[in-house]
């Protein structure tokens, strides 16, 4: 079974949504990834959590078969988030944002993980991005993650990340701003001579697109009911993408052909359709592999495809 | 080859976005709707111009084989709308509508007209478009668009002409008002339960989903460089839709079936992705059937399928 490092924050959310409120539950990039990534391979999580973190929040991780060996317990206080969403859900305001020991965070490889093929570079410092590359020895795919906040301050730095990457999975907001250019067509163009072998764009409820060698890809979001809280969606989905793509026994930047980025897309789009039907992950936990290919035959029929089978069921 | 009918505006329009501006330019719903359709089909247009009107204007239809017998030339001035885009293109400002001769536009069919299969019902008055479905003899299938003005302003006068109709075509925004859903899926539900037999419902740049009968599908619009006016294109979609329908021989309400209707919106997609490359109507009407066949083709490789074939070159 493939092995996936992923490092990013585990960490608390308070949200409130028009559908409810939750306070400190469970959350972060990390967690989000691992419980999407771990239905197609084996996946170790580099992260820190303070002294307030629960045993059944890392029990949550580590019973469903996700190697929580890298996750530094230090003391302080966990990294936690507070949001309140718009009622359509599509806006959302930041109320609080406490770092705690998250905030000088020094990501260490395991040398037991080093050797790992695949690795999934979460929303942090792109130095920190950049020293977790370093401490591998030679991963097959470098699949990152990015914001804002980290385009706008720490440009030079995440220059220089993008460089060591071979798929960078971004939001539109943040392709334009990363590019300059307003336009998806052309930021998507500019973004590829910056490194990424591929770009997978996401569009929230609208779909995600994948800017490759030689071509050019859409796969739509399922329309749902029951939406209550979009958080996490897009950590899911790169969990989900990131999973496929270990599954598959994909490497090397030759390798993010068409056929298969299709497939990862939509092995996303799946998993990132549960996350948002509950508050924080309770319902992203709860999906079993059976619901997820009921949910990846629905998007097949939604998007007009046949005949693609998630390759599921490769966790332990 | 099959005809359509079809009632809306021919306008001019005065346009300004960050990529240049055009004073009283050749617009309005049915002038779209007739340049996307009459590629597929025989199109006969319903729709009242002023005095003020250029022949050459009413020439850029009829020398494309566009029936415009029933355009009336009354005493007055020509519809005209002017508005301002924002920067990236999806906002505007509408800056002034003058409704000239439309404020009292009745619309007649002419009696050799009335016979015809295929009916669109462009956005006017709701009492307006089902006097016009009145005057037609037993049309086959009855296709309509509706916006905010008519659902906030004469929403029983709607819910009537819902009744008579087998498919609307609206975009969320506007779903959404109707149903009073904040939910898209939700609010398709609550609208197919108010007349229509499906439901097409337009994202704009994210491409346009249909309810139907039994299924759901997605089709994505392509990703474009070179956009420099978004106006007309819904009207561009409804019409490149319509016509494929049309030419594909579909009419009756059963015959909305998932396969036909998958075709006939990236067929209005394909024909959208041209009006917004040019002001107006500028880059619609230089659209030839190979560069339509073109721009097809890579909207089905951008969504997954392949062997789909639009009915082109039905039109004289």
């Amino acid at each position: 079974m493939s092995r996936i490092l992923a490092v990013g924050s585990v960490a608390y959310d308070s949200i409130e949504t028009p559908f409810g409120k939750r306070t400190e539950i469970l959350a972060g990039s990390a967690t989000y990834f691992a419980l999407a990534a771990r239905h197609f391979a084996k996946v170790s999580v580099v992260a820190a959590v303070g002294d307030d973190f629960r045993k059944e929040d890392l029990d949550v991780l580590a019973s469903r078969g996700i190697d929580v060996s890298g996750v530094e317990s230090k003391a302080g206080r966990t990294f936690l988030w507070a949001a309140k969403y718009t009622d359509d859900l599509r806006g959302r305001t930041t109320l609080s944002t406490e770092l705690g020991v998250f905030a000088d965070f020094k990501p260490r490889v395991p040398p037991s993980q080093s050797a790992f093929p695949y690795l999934f570079l979460g929303n942090i410092d792109p130095d920190l991005q950049r020293g977790v590359h370093a401490g591998m020895e030679r991963p097959s795919l470098v699949v990152c993650d990015t914001m804002n906040f980290w385009i706008e301050g720490r440009r030079e730095a995440l220059d220089r990340t993008l460089k060591v990457i071979d798929l960078l999975v971004i939001n539109d907001e943040e392709a334009m701003l990363l590019s300059g250019e307003g336009n998806l067509a052309r930021a998507a163009g500019a973004i590829l001579k910056m490194g990424p072998k591929a770009l997978v764009v996401k569009r929230g409820e609208h779909g995600a697109a994948v800017f490759g060698k030689g071509y050019l890809l859409f796969v739509p979001a399922l329309i749902l009911d029951g939406v209550v809280d979009p958080t996490g969606a897009g950590d899911t989905f790169a969990g989900g993408l990131v999973g496929c793509l270990a599954a598959l026994g994909l490497g090397g930047r030759s390798a993010l052909d068409e056929t298969s980025m299709r497939l990862a897309v939509s092995a996303g789009t799946a998993l990132a359709s549960f996350t948002v039907q509950g508050f924080g992950v309770e319902s992203l936990v709860g999906a079993a592999p059976a619901a997820i290919a009921e949910r990846h035959a629905q998007l097949q029929k939604l998007a007009g495809w046949s005949g693609m089978k998630l390759p599921l069921g490769e966790s332990a």
